[in-house]
């Protein structure tokens, strides 16, 4: 499948089967996210799979949809606050760069392998970080569902803004 | 070739050849990064493409290094502050995660079509804003060089930290 197709085959999936997400099919989502770019090569992040009934439970409180709850599994995308690189000229930090640069990556590569995934950004992030603690400096960015489509998973047409609305050239 | 191809091969390419990239190329890219998701679908962003002498010579005095002057062209990805995507819980603006999202579209896209790419963020914001001025609320976030790879362009073999290093299990 070239670029373009996974780009566009690429949806939010908002309704999953109960099947597993196999060993095989996260490891190789895993190492497509390993591999990304990020910042002066700072990799501030981790991935936090969840898949025990345990930590799914408490994580669903922080983004509570019939849908969202469907999913087998979870990554939450964490950044480092403390060690994201930072821009000296404007004290801008990097790390949701980073991360989601990282969790695209993540997207396609599920995309590739025929499962759905949905950005998920609208969560509580004070129940979240109550829920599933963190040692201090790391804050959520984004938490991603991953599973197999479920037949009846609502599709729509991608809407997006025509070219000419978007690109400006020089 | 598989999104882990892809992602293994690209690279912060550092020097091009002086060849322009064609208009298929760029149209390419640009539809890769058009069909990017956004939080909500606000595609709150724009990619202003750098070709002109005029533009490109104003656009190298907000990160002015030698390799940088080599590309063809350049990628501006652009958000939009007031039309962004806002988390009620706690304001968190997420034109960054946008406007990253779209942007390793284009990196992986060019990569896909064999073209450099560099994601650049270290440039000066101010001299950048002043040289290219853009309409309120618009801020930029990345500068991406685009070009044919260099045969001596500098590579190095990536380095990234092992998977247990950034992956926990819940």
């Amino acid at each position: 499948m070239t670029l373009k197709d996974l780009c566009a085959e690429r949806f939010s999936a908002r309704k999953y089967t109960a099947e597993p997400v196999s060993d095989a099919d996260l490891n190789y989502i895993l190492e497509c996210v390993r591999l990304a770019p990020s910042a002066v090569n700072f990799q501030p992040w981790k991935f936090v799979v969840v898949k025990s009934e345990e930590a799914k439970a408490k994580l669903q409180k922080a983004y509570a949809r019939e849908w969202f709850a469907t999913a087998p599994l979870y990554i939450i995308g964490y950044k480092n606050k403390a060690t994201n690189w930072v821009r000296s000229y404007d004290s801008k930090a990097h790390g949701d760069v980073d991360v989601s640069i990282a969790t695209e990556h993540l997207c396609l590569a599920a995309t590739e392998r025929g499962l759905g995934t949905c950005w998920v950004c609208n969560y509580d992030p004070q129940i979240l970080a109550d829920e599933l603690p963190q040692a201090e400096d790391w804050e959520a960015v984004v938490i991603v569902p991953v599973g197999h489509i479920a037949d009846d998973c609502p599709r729509k047409e991608k809407q997006r803004k025509a070219m000419d609305e978007i690109v400006e050239v020089l």
